[in-house]
């Protein structure tokens, strides 16, 4: 699996995550300019997974050709705009998280040991 | 919620699944080293929603201190070895997969008016 397979299967939900939010974005949009579009996207959207953003895609081109082309649209601007940050915001959250889960784990190593002393006197 | 909201819950997604990544890779190699660990830590990730990396860490820590320091480990190499890679691997897939995706829809829309030609004749 890795680690070639881990970044492959990454990038796919990255991916998937970014078609997610464009439609989300395109939601808020469309309930400002278009309430009942955004409704019906919003209901598709909760009948049609969007687990898998290619399917979904390839499903709603059934149904608005117009939407499809907007959804590429906007992940496309998605990707150009977040996709660079990630590298160092999420390496920078781990370490973070890290230290505080280490700091956790220390505290309850110290306060069993603690618990172990008082109960040896 | 656009960009710097998109930003932190891509980057939050992005860190829960490499953590959930670190898991599944720990099991395989505990599948080879120590296998009823590796059952014991399927049952409890099945058991306990790894959807937010961070809380599936604190309740593993009342289990065994000792797997939560291995996943920290893990997934901050996989951090490492994975992420600098993303940007331009999702980057590429999006522009390929809008490519397909358009062209699917040209075709349809040639089809349907090659439809209507031939019905209009």
């Amino acid at each position: 699996m890795y680690p070639k397979k881990v970044a492959e299967d990454t990038a796919q939900v990255l991916r998937s995550y970014l078609t997610y939010m464009a439609v989300r974005l395109i939601v808020e949009q469309l309930t400002e300019t278009n309430p009942p579009q955004a409704l019906w996207l919003v209901n598709y959207t909760s009948s049609h997974s969007i687990q898998d953003g290619e399917a979904y895609l390839d499903g709603l081109m059934d149904e608005n050709k117009e939407l499809v082309l907007r959804v590429l649209t906007v992940r496309q601007d998605l990707a150009e705009s977040v996709l660079d940050l990630m590298p160092e915001m999420v390496k920078t959250s781990i370490v973070q998280a890290n230290i505080d889960h280490r700091r956790r784990l220390l505290e309850r190593l110290t306060s069993s040991t603690q618990t172990n002393d008082s109960q040896e006197q």
